[in-house]
């Protein structure tokens, strides 16, 4: 240990719109000092996702709130760097929710450590194979229940998730169709990612396009946006068709609820499933996901890219980056290399 | 055959709000001439439900429009007054869909003609053993999935749809709140129903009763409304829970498309599920349906109430009930008595 100062940032104001900066607010605390059965990990790579957002509100609805005054809580992929704890040997990589803060025990965070034997890039434990990656697996495969032949539409196609999701479906067998803001955004996903077709909602009508890119509609979207992308979704929507509820980004930054789609009558008048999730109700299985997914990641079938800030002065200015669309794939902050070994 | 003409109710305008009588159109036409293989049916009870607003509309989405200037189409409990048809004898109580007229051949309607055997009185087979009654066992049986031990909410629980749909829920050993407008309704709820709760959205904020009958939330919601008790109820729903959606009829006149709920970001937050259904897709099950209602009819265990009008000339005013809400239990209209045995 050379470092005697823990950087940090914390919550210090609930937005009522628009996350700001000024939101959160910079503080150096001591490190902690590590008591016997514990260990001390320091953040690698730091993940800003979308379900921040909520978070940081007074009732996210299924998880607690962020105290304000308190570290921000959020994924990191960390390294052991002083160990009391017979488990966790200095210089193991782990990930797990040790929040916006360069030091952190392994006891905190809001959930347990898991350690990693990395097979790939670190970063990628953040993105395909870590909250995001499996999010996208169990949404598409259970929630979803894409069939080969199927239709599917992906909002947010271009992000950390929704990237993922389409891939999988196309892996499955699926004509896939994402939707994404901005022409670059747009050419990696029929590029790269080989989906069959990308709409671009900044520059055209989602609807129009929907008309002419399914006209025997849609039997899975997944849906990480909510909003009027949404409503125009459920107007195209197959018979029988689902739709997985992953996220809302749209809305997440409305001072006050938006309505909701005009047309749900939809959802009985082509018997439409409407299904929210949650991947930590998946943990069980989050084992078998990982080797699906880091398989299909060694055998090139899924395309990982993940956006990399750095600098821990960044991670607000960072995470805004999520709400004004300018990542392409996961975003995620680099705070330090790993050491010895793992490096 | 003693009758020469042929009353019927034609649809002569699509309404853009509020249905209207002046919609319809009453005309006389010929009793058809029966060919060989064919058979006449005289209505002796004609069926008004909600959904026959949405068949109205130039795109209803999922049967064909009621083309303008043709006779309404409608259920009915018919009987066979003429046949040339071997499976068909004269005096055979049959339902079908033969619409707003006195007399039908049998090859017409939306369906085939179901013959009955009568054992509960006739407008019975237009409500608890007909498309209601099957439509209320499949939603909240196959679509709610109900459990033992579940609190349930059913929205329009007076209705006819809604009533058999809050009964199946007791008869499960659930528990279950109904909401219905007006006191008269909600007594008849709590009283003869059996309901454990019932909530007066006239006269009470669904809301807010919500929270004090469910506070650990809705386990499934029987949606017969749509609009702001939808919106209420998605806010009261438990973890995991199930919204069959049923109809909507809040939208049902609405000139143009009123906004959905602002708050479906909980059916990802609370893991809820929202399916949509439309009867027809069960029908290779609808004689186990026809089975149990039966049986829990004759038990007393479901209680069937009828509100029967009287008089051709009274079918669109009868129709207009509806949306007012003036109707209690399943509504119909009687147009002649049965002759013969089956009288």
């Amino acid at each position: 240990m050379s470092e005697s100062v823990n950087r940090q940032w914390c919550l210090v104001a609930r937005p009522t719109g628009m996350v700001q900066t000024s939101d959160f607010e910079y503080r150096e605390a001591p490190v902690p000092v590590v008591g016997e059965g514990d260990y001390l990990v320091r953040t690698l790579y730091v993940s800003v996702d979308p379900a921040q957002r909520g978070w940081m509100n007074e009732d996210p609805g299924y998880v607690p709130p962020i105290p304000l005054g308190e570290v921000m809580r959020g994924g990191t992929i960390s390294q052991v760097v002083e160990s009391r704890h017979p488990d966790h040997a200095v210089g193991d990589i782990v990930s797990g929710y040790f929040g916006w803060q360069e030091y952190a025990l392994g006891s905190a965070g809001l959930m347990g450590a898991q350690t990693i034997t990395p097979e790939h890039p670190l970063p990628r434990y953040l993105g395909v194979l870590g909250g995001t990656g499996l999010t996208a697996y169990f949404g598409m495969l259970e929630v979803g229940q894409v069939a080969e032949g199927q239709t599917v539409l992906v909002s947010g196609a271009a992000g950390a998730t929704g990237s993922v999701a389409a891939q999988i479906a196309k892996i499955k067998g699926c004509r896939v169709i994402g939707i994404a803001g901005g022409a670059e955004k747009c050419a990696w996903l029929t590029g790269e990612l080989g989906l069959d077709a990308a709409i671009d909602y900044k520059h055209e009508q989602v609807g129009e396009r929907l008309a002419t890119l399914c006209p025997d509609g849609v039997n899975v979207y997944f849906d990480n946006v909510g909003g009027s992308i949404l409503e125009s979704a459920i107007a195209h929507m197959a018979r029988g068709g689902r739709i997985a509820c992953c996220g809302m980004i749209a809305g997440y930054n409305d001072a006050a609820p938006q309505p909701g789609p005009g047309n749900l009558f939809l959802l009985i008048a082509r018997r439409i499933t409407m299904a929210g999730f949650l991947v930590p109700d998946f943990a069980p299985r989050f084992g078998d996901a990982r080797r699906d997914l880091s398989a299909w990641l060694t055998a090139g079938r899924l395309h990982a890219r993940e956006d990399v800030q750095e600098g821990f002065e960044n991670i607000p200015a960072t995470f805004l980056r999520l709400f004004a669309g300018r990542n392409l794939g996961k975003q995620v902050l680099k705070v330090a290399d790993p050491t010895g070994s793992a490096a």
